[in-house]
This record gives C-alpha cells, sequence and structure tokens, in this order.
C-alpha cells in the first residue's frame, strides 16, 4: 500500500525507474528536449541535401512547449479541478448568462497561435466558469461525485488514444471488455449472452430497438422496411425518450411508441401492457418489443420485470430493460431484488458512468442472445476485420457494434473496480439509497416539502416546495399553478448563488417539482440536511 | 511563453496561486487529507447521536489513496505512454496473443481491493501491452500521433466530466462548441449551417442519413417507414461500410446502398452515378441520398463533388460527403481544392480525430440546413429541456442528438486549435501530404515496390511489396495469389518485432496491398524512408 513516504517534493517515479529518471517529473517532461519524442530524429542528412524538403515536422518546435503546458496543467486540475472542485465549501457553480459568459472567456479561435501562459489562464476560467459535477452538493443529472480511480483511468485512457475495433490496436482493452462485460453478465444472469460499450444509454436502448427487430425480421438488414407492416414498441409513460428517439431513427416512428399506464408509483402496470399488445396486434401493428425500465428518469421506478417477463412470454416479445440508471443495483445482494426476473429478459442497458460512478461515457448494452449483435451489426469490412490476420480474430469485436472508430469506455471503469472490489462497489450502491431514504424521512417530517412518492424505489427524491405564502390555502388550480412556479424561482436562485444543483420537471399531471437524485457514491446524510435546509433558504419568502 | 524556468523541481502553481499552495502538487495531493473533498464534512453530530445511520461515506477513507494513486501514475503515464510510446527508439507495439496476454495481465476482477501497489503495477503493464498509436512508426489506422495539447484538453475534459445536453450543465463547452463548430462551418462554406459532434465518423454518416430521408419523407419521424416506398442510397464502391451500416440500422436496407462505379482513381464516376439514380427511379425506388466521399479509407481518392453536386441538383437529391478522414483539407489554401464544391453540398462528416490530430473521438457533422438536426432528432424532454429555465434555452443543444448524454469531444480540439493557432494547423495538414508525396516518390524509384495508385490523391500510399523471390516472374493467378500472402507475413513480423504498423487489405480484384497512412501531423521524411527500409527488411527473403 502506497504510504505517505510518496508524497515526495516531485512525483517520481516508483523505485524500479527512479535510477533512469531520478529528478522525477522535471527529467520526464524534459526528455522532449532530448530528441527521442515524437519522430524527433527527423530528416536524414541525404534528405536535407536533396534540396526538395520542407520542414516537414513544424510540431516538432511545440513539443517541448507541450510538456511545459502539461506541466503547468496538471496541478492546476487536480487544484481547481478535483481539490476544490469537490470541495463542499466552493460553489457549484460560478453562473454566468451565455452572452456574458462569451464575453468573458477567450475562446475564438485564431491564425496566430496562443502561448502557454494565455492557455493556462485560458484553462483556469474553463475550470472557473465550469459546472463542478463532482461536487457534494450537485444533484442536478443521473451523475455526479469525482471518483479519482476514475478519473486516473480515463486520463490513461487518453494517454493510451486508440480505438476498440480490434485487438490489433486495443489488445489490451479488448480483453478488458471481456472481463469487465463478462462480470456485468454474470449479474444480469446472461451467462451466454454477448454484450458491448456504447456511447451512451440512448445508443444501447436503439441496439435494443435494432436487435428486437432483427429477430422478428432478420431480412431487414438486407431489404429494408419496405412492404412490412407497421411495428410497435411499448415502453411505460414515465420512460425515457430515447425509445422514441430510437424509434424515429429506425423507421419505426414515434406514433408507434406506445405508452403503457402505469401505477401511482410510476410502474408499468403488466395488465394494461397486456391490454396494450393485444391492442395493437387488433390494429395490424406487429410488436416487436417491450422497453422496461429499471429506475425511471425521474421517478426512479421499478417496472414489475418478472410480471411484465410474463407478458412478454405470452405474447412472445423482445423485453428490454432500460437499467441506464437503476441497473446498478444488480451489484448488491439487498437491493437487486428491485429487479427480480431480469434473467428472463433478452437484453438490458446498464450505465456505469450513472449509479455506479465512472467518468462519462461508460454505458453497456447486454443480451442474452449470444449471436445476435454480431448477426445483426457486422459489416465485415474487409480493411479492418481481416480473416487471414495471424492471430485468433475472434479477438476482434468491433463489427459487433454500429460504430466503426469506437471509444475505449472500459479501462477508467475497471480500474476503479479494481480498486474498490466488488464489495466496496455494493456498497457505495447502498450508501446513496440510504441516503435517498434518510432525505426521504427527513422531507416528510419538515414542513413545507410534499413528496411526490411516498415510498421511493430509487435514489430520486421528488417533492415539491410549498413556501410559507403558500401554506394552508385551497388547493385550487390557482394554487398548483403558483406551486408550478417555485421550483423554477428557486433553481435560479440556486444557480445563482451556486450553492447546489437540483433539477425539476413537471411530469404529467404534477406541475413542477423538485427531482433531487443521489447518484454521488461519496454522499453523506449532511448533504441531505444541506437539501432540505438550502431548499428553505431560497424559498422561504417566495 | 513558459521558459524553462517552470520546470522547477515540483510542477508547482503559479504565482497567482503559490501564496496558497506553495508546496506544489505534494500539498494539492495532500489537500485530500484536510478533509474538504468529495462531500467531506460528513455527518453532523446530531445525525451521529441519532444511532439510525451507518457508515454512509465508505468511499470516503480511499480519497486520500486516490490522489496518492494519482500521484504516482501522472509520471508513469507521462514517462512510458507518452514519452517513451512516442519515441522512436522504443517498440510500437508488445505483442503477445490473446490467450498469453491474458494470462499475462492480472485484469480478473475480486471481490476485494486491489491496493495501489498493484494497481500501479498493472497500469505500467496495460501501457507496456497496448499499441503505441503516438509513435512515430505507427501508421495503421486513419489516426496517429499524440499531440500533447490535444492530451492536456482530453484530461481536462476528465477533470471536469460532464454531458453536453444543456449550458445548464455545460455551460462553456456549449459556448465551445459554438466557436468550434462555426469556425469549422466557415471552412465548409456552410454560413447559415448547424453542426453536432457524433461518437465518430460513422455515427455522422448516419446523422446524414436521417436528416436527409426526412427531408424526403417528414412524417417519417411520427409515422415510420411502413407504406413508404422501397429508398435507396448511392455512394461509390470504395466508400466506408458506415452507409451500410446506416442503412441496415434505419430500416433502408443494405441492398438498398447502391454502389456506383469508380474510375481507376478510386473516385466516383459522376455518368455512372446519373445512370444508377435513373435506374433505381426507374425500378420503382425512391432515392434520398448520394454519399460522395473526401479521402476514401483505403486509396483515400477524393470524389469530384462539384460534378457530383451537378448530378445531384438534377435529381435533387441530398448530397452528403464522407470528409471523415480527408475533410482537414479545407483547413489549407493549398488543399482544399480538393473538396471543390463542397459548399455546394448537403451535409458533411469531419473528424479531427483523424487527419486533424485530435484524440479520440472527436467527429463532427455539419449540414447547411440551418433547422434540420433540431426538427428531425428533438423529443423535448420535459425533464431536460425545460422551457421555463432563467436562462436563454437556445443554448441546450443536445436535442439535436439522437443521443441524450454526450461527451464533451470540443475541449481538446479547442485546446490544440488555440494552441496551434489556424494557419499551423493548415502547415501540419500540409506537412503529411508532403510526406505521403515524398513516399510515392521514393517507393516508385525503389526495386520490389509497386504502387496501387501512381499519384494518390490524399496521404494512403497504398503498394504491393513484391520480395525477391517473386521478381521478373510472368503474372499469372498463381503469382497474384503468392503476392497476396506477402503483406498478410511481412505484417506478423513487424508486429512481432514491434517495428511499425502499417494496415494491409485486397480491395475489389487488387490481392492485398500494404495501406500506408500518414494521419501524424508530426510524421517526417525519416519516417517515410523507414517505411521503405523496413518492409525490405522484413520481407526480402520472403
Amino acid at each position: 500500500m502506497a504510504g505517505l513516504n510518496h508524497f515526495s517534493t516531485a512525483p517520481v517515479l516508483e523505485n524500479g525507474a527512479q535510477n533512469d529518471f531520478s529528478g522525477g517529473l522535471q527529467n520526464i517532461m524534459k526528455g522532449a528536449q532530448n530528441g527521442v519524442t515524437n519522430g524527433a530524429p527527423s530528416m536524414t542528412s541525404s534528405d536535407k541535401q536533396k534540396g526538395d524538403v520542407i520542414d516537414t515536422n513544424p510540431q516538432n518546435a511545440s513539443v517541448e512547449q507541450g510538456y511545459q503546458f502539461l506541466n503547468r496543467l496538471i496541478p492546476l486540475m487536480v487544484k481547481d479541478a478535483l481539490r476544490d472542485g469537490t470541495s463542499v465549501h466552493n460553489k457549484v457553480v460560478e453562473f454566468k448568462h451565455p452572452e456574458d459568459l462569451m464575453k468573458t472567456l477567450d475562446i475564438q479561435l485564431r491564425d496566430e497561435p496562443a502561448d502557454n501562459d494565455q492557455l493556462i489562464q485560458a484553462c483556469r476560467q474553463i475550470i472557473t466558469y465550469s459546472v463542478k459535477t463532482g461536487h457534494p452538493h450537485f444533484f442536478n443529472q443521473l451523475y455526479g461525485g469525482m471518483d479519482l480511480y476514475g478519473v486516473a483511468g480515463s486520463w490513461l485512457t487518453e494517454a493510451l488514444n486508440t480505438s476498440t475495433y480490434t485487438f490489433e490496436v486495443a489488445p489490451v482493452f479488448t480483453l478488458m471488455e471481456k472481463v469487465v462485460l463478462g462480470e456485468m453478465l454474470n449479474l444480469v444472469e446472461f451467462p451466454d449472452g454477448d454484450a458491448i460499450f456504447c456511447p451512451g444509454g440512448s445508443m444501447s436502448n436503439m441496439y435494443a430497438l435494432n436487435l428486437a427487430r432483427f429477430r422478428c425480421f432478420p431480412d431487414i438488414k438486407r431489404t429494408g422496411t419496405a412492404g412490412l407492416p407497421v411495428m410497435c414498441v411499448f415502453t411505460s409513460d414515465k420512460a425515457h425518450y430515447s425509445i422514441s428517439k430510437g424509434a424515429a431513427l429506425l423507421g419505426i416512428g414515434v406514433d408507434n411508441v406506445i405508452k403503457v399506464k402505469t401505477d401511482p408509483m410510476g410502474r408499468m402496470i403488466p395488465a394494461a401492457l397486456d391490454q396494450a399488445i393485444s391492442a395493437a396486434k387488433a390494429e395490424g401493428r406487429v410488436p416487436i418489443m417491450t422497453n422496461a425500465t429499471a429506475g425511471t428518469t425521474v421517478l426512479g421506478s421499478y417496472d414489475p420485470l418478472d410480471e411484465i417477463a410474463d407478458v412478454c412470454t405470452k405474447h412472445s416479445l423482445w423485453l428490454h430493460v432500460d437499467g441506464a440508471w437503476g441497473g446498478a443495483v444488480l451489484l448488491s445482494d439487498k437491493l437487486k431484488g428491485k429487479m427480480k426476473g431480469i434473467e428472463r429478459c433478452d437484453s438490458l442497458t446498464w450505465n456505469p458512468h450513472k449509479m455506479m460512478g465512472a467518468p462519462l461515457q461508460s454505458s453497456a448494452f447486454f443480451t442474452k442472445h449470444k449471436t445476435l449483435l454480431s448477426e445483426c451489426h457486422s459489416a465485415k469490412a474487409k480493411y479492418l476485420f481481416q480473416q487471414d490476420k495471424f492471430y485468433d480474430v475472434s479477438y476482434d469485436t468491433g463489427d459487433k457494434s454500429v460504430q466503426c472508430g469506437r471509444k475505449v469506455d472500459v479501462l477508467k471503469l475497471w480500474v476503479m473496480w479494481k480498486a474498490k472490489g466488488s464489495k466496496q462497489f455494493a456498497l457505495e450502491i447502498e450508501n446513496i439509497f440510504h441516503c435517498a431514504q434518510y432525505l426521504t424521512r427527513k422531507l416528510k417530517s419538515t414542513e413545507g416539502y410534499r413528496l411526490v412518492l411516498e415510498e421511493p424505489e430509487c435514489t430520486n427524491v421528488c417533492f415539491w416546495y410549498i413556501p410559507p405564502s403558500l401554506r394552508g390555502k385551497t388547493e385550487t388550480t390557482e394554487w398548483w399553478n403558483a406551486v408550478s412556479k417555485v421550483a423554477p424561482e428557486i433553481k435560479k436562485r440556486m444557480v445563482e448563488q451556486g450553492t447546489m444543483l437540483v433539477g425539476y420537471q413537471p411530469d404529467g399531471d404534477r406541475v413542477n417539482f423538485f427531482r433531487m437524485v443521489v447518484a454521488n457514491t461519496a454522499a453523506t446524510l449532511a448533504d441531505m440536511d444541506f437539501v432540505a435546509s438550502e431548499i428553505q433558504r431560497l424559498g422561504k419568502d417566495l
């Protein structure tokens, strides 16, 4: 285990390498001057004598400056972005309106280069005016927190800049995907399944749509949809909009995304699904998929997978689970019951960049049908997936994607997982559920708060704040209209003061309410107390 | 300008901040111990007295270790990945077969945590066995090189971990996209156009397909493709496979991607396109788009945009340009003539992560139709794109994407562009064209090499190597069969020896040949000399 002795004056290399680079980072940075970097032994003298050469390496002169820049940026990032950005004593956001921010920042591009001083100043400003998503009081999105092992893994990813299509150029990451996705497939209980990282949960959900359609109509890949009947997809009226975006992109059409009713807890009603499927069939539409949600975007509801699987089995329908947000409960024996029945489903979206705290983006798509990703997506490009390579080309997994180049999304998650171990990962997920339950109890017992759901299933805690001036009144349409203006006004104040970020939205008949999300696995009960008191402070005079 | 005095013993902060953190990185790292990081002022004493709390912050204990880990990883990355990884004296790849590599690496996940020593050792191995895509002799893909400003920008991106959907959580990056994409739109000469970053060129090309289809059939978004006629898309027989993947995903079908003939230089023949469009119409298929390529994947050919635009105008057909690889010539007044007519096209894919050397991924989609991205893709999710926000919500650009969360791809490119200036960027693009032309001349005059194209248009230099044993023979089918085995064998040797990476593939009637790509803007003529001599060395006994 690394001890404090590693905090020497300079961040030096470990002992093994220290003989060569005893000066630490300083000398490593200086290495650029030795002319061995970036193809530096440039032109041969014979080339120079030919008289036909231009300055063929215009970048070389800037390599030295580049290391100097990194040498200045690293401590700035560590201090301003990582350390100060996650300090509860600092602001979550230093807000300026777009036009004002544009005037403040020097972001225009020019013909001439900026020097390192100017760039460092610019980076300092970029950090200042960026939202601190790792701040303890950032609760605005379904991500948050700042895992330093995750950051480390993402930095190493960038230092090794490659694409995950072939073992040839991504040998380590190809194997790492196999291990990490294999571990997750075990948790999902798709032992013979397949999986791939996608650029975000919306794309993962689109993969589900495409595979489900392909299973119904395998000729579609070759001949397209023309001549085929109207297809349709079922999802709850609380599900994420990516199902509709996917249906539009795939040519299914958003009108053919049939919204199934939910119960007061925001969960899809299996009987309503059954009826909706039968009704669609009666209209001549061909159902291709049901999308259930494990952790809806606003309320955090978990659709009852087992009952929905019964309905889908009855209708021989692909059952996809959008667990982009709530899928991480599969890590915890205490919590995974929320997804009871997952092993009966056909596919799953699960974003480690949400509840597991991995840096953006990390989203994985899982299916229990081992060969389908490949059959549905492969194009067998000869320039990339040569079959006469000298190694086992089954490790070239890129053709399972609809992308060609694919960002390495696995390393940051792997470093985190390795550093924590699976047990600790489970504890961290349990921690944010505990925080959310604590906040729920607290708001229930605090004047002025009204919960949208009495017992939230996930770590979304949704509530209205009723300011003193509106308390004890008859709840007429005008009254609700007044309530609907409270959250936007409090949001404006919290942004302007930079003390916290929490989202709000209307939902169906419910007027604007706060959606407080505990996504930061380092959240504390004190952070929850702060939310309750801060909204009171910001809104008490409304 | 930063001078050498910035190489102090520790990478310290600049003067402005030095009063607070005079110990440099060491103290910044130690900040974690002060308990002000990651929501650290954890439970209030009153919470602790309630007796209902578990350890709600399991991560806190590891924050200290996290900084220690970063403190050790940073110099390792700078030395092993950046400096050594780009040194011409080191290997491009330390190859092991998949099964052997799996045994060598400790990548299995476990219940218990790994300590920092184990993790540093693992990261050292990850670097060792990863392909050095920044190495001067990495010519394997349409990307390569290691721009330190790009790396810096990508690290800062990760330190500020956010998503580009709203100004609310990505204020700086929303504006930065506006500036960078605006600059690129000017180069494309779409002055009133729109643009967005996508996760790779394949996705950008799919955006083109979707927009082109939507312009023909705007109801498709709502009602889908059912009942509509067979649609078709035109692209050259040398174009990238993403057009086919996109056609499959969108339900158009790969059989409806009509491959237009190319001339011996690999360029689409406009008259052949005209005929193909007429023939498709005669068959009752509805053309929705032509895809022209600016820099094909293998040969680097530039389709003649002006003549193709004439044909598309005649048929009122959307003209998309896949300039993922070759679009960067628009930066150079000397080279942009290769894309003459681009201003007449409807859309363009251009990947700065290819020829501009930005870290992966950076791909942008451009269209001259200002409102179409929004009309085609928007879903108006109420929880994210609230219309009653207190700032100008026209800066919330995320709904133009088919994604929801979207990685910040702009910052790394912006830092590079700012550091170089537009003039230098143009010079670097010109440099790689110069290198490719130099190599072409060299191979022409060197025994054993035969060029696929006598005058390549881009920086792809494609050639066969004919080993001495095959020279001067009659070129029968058997002879070509023997030649087809040369490139895979030489590739095997170069990978095993780790001296260089160059791709190969067959193409139509042409048997396996090398596709040497100059993508690294720091390439030198000496690197080109090396390619010629190294392939001879590896293959002379074949």
